[in-house]
This record gives C-alpha cells, structure tokens and sequence, in this order.
C-alpha cells in the first residue's frame, strides 16, 4: 500500500517511535549527544523506573538506542544514547508527523464553528 | 505531574488520537468538515473493514466523531464526521504535536558530528 494509494495510512509512522513514553525518551534524548542518565531521563519523562526500563528496552531491541552500564557495587549508572540508526530513524518519523500535522492543520479552518476563525494563519 | 515537572511526559498526546490508524481517520475527517463516507475513509486510510469498524467505535465511544447511517436495504450508508468535541480536541492534540516535533528536531541538528552545535541552548 503506498502513500499515494492510501495518503492517511501513514506507514511511515513507525511504532517503536510511536508511543508516547517513547516518544519522550527519544525527543529528550535527541538533544542530548552524549546521551543521558537513567535518573535524568526517568525525571524528564515523568516515567516509573519499570515502565522507563520496559520501554528502554524496546528501543535497545530495534538498535534505536544505546545503553552503557558503568559503575559497579552499590551505585551502578546507566547511560542511555541514540545511537546513530535512531538517529536518522527518528529524524524520517518526524518527517513523517510533520506531514500528519501539516494536513490535520485544516482541522483549525474547515470547523462550522470557526469561520470567523478561519482569516487567522495555521 | 505537570510539563513543568516532566517536560516529556507529553500528557497532552491523548491516546485516542495518537495511534496510527486513528490518526489517519482524524487527518482525514478534519479536512471535510460534510464527512466522508465509509469507503471513502477505508480507501484514504488504506483499512480494512473491520479496522476501520473499529477504530470509529473507539472515536465514537470518546464522543470525537459522529456515525450516522442512511439508506436501507442492500446499499446502507454510513457517514463519518468530527464532532466539535473531537475538532477542538484534536486541535489541542496537534498543538502538543507541535512541541514534538520543536523538541525533536534537534536529532537533526545534535548528531556526533555535529559537536560545534552544542553551544545552542537545549
């Protein structure tokens, strides 16, 4: 099925991405090159360490992130980066949601209730 | 938790609409503010019967999209539309689209190749 044939199947959205709490795992690791601590990202994503673990987990599998344990005995550190498939992975899905929301923008305009809204830009 | 707290929680990506196939019946329905037929959305979502059946009970249980059937006999025909609830909703889920894709594109621009850009606020 291609874009052309089915033009919301959007394909292109690829489920490991597609998750919210992965979402915010990838998102906050992408502005971060050298990667990020387990704690540092639990805190940003507002994730339980099991449900953080879980989803690392699945990003580890798809090659899309890389996870280093250093440290050893009572205070073991795990750092977790994009590696670079993720990388370019992720910079293809958000081309693909920058086209989602360039077509859902014409939800904003084409309201019965917000006509007189629609003179405003999108 | 607030954004504030977790600014990658993404709380705001409501469930309903972020998955892939429901996103799509959305994007499509926003633009036709008269709703689309049930084939016409099947063709533009590349769905099937039954998944298309499906999903539309989930945006209709959620009060985001109106079924109506017409005709009777061996031709009924059922047609789809975003209700208000779902249009204004939809729209506050696009806005927090936005602040993905804002905070994702910096996997463009903070690969390991990239270090001379580390400088630029995060």
């Amino acid at each position: 099925m291609t874009e052309r044939e089915a033009p919301f199947a959007y394909s292109g959205l690829d489920r490991v991405f597609h998750e919210r709490a992965r979402l915010g795992i990838v998102t906050s690791l992408a502005g971060h090159a050298d990667g990020l601590g387990f704690s540092e990202l639990k805190a940003l994503c507002g994730l339980t360490d099991g449900n953080l673990a879980r989803h690392l987990q699945v990003l580890e599998e798809a090659g899309f992130v890389d996870i280093e344990k250093t440290g050893e005995g009572s205070r073991p550190l795990t750092r977790c980066k994009l590696t670079s498939k993720g990388r370019v992975r992720f910079a293809e899905y958000l081309t693909v949601l920058e086209e989602v929301l360039r077509q859902g923008a014409r939800v904003r305009e084409a309201g019965p209730s917000s006509r007189s809204l629609r003179t405003r830009p999108v």
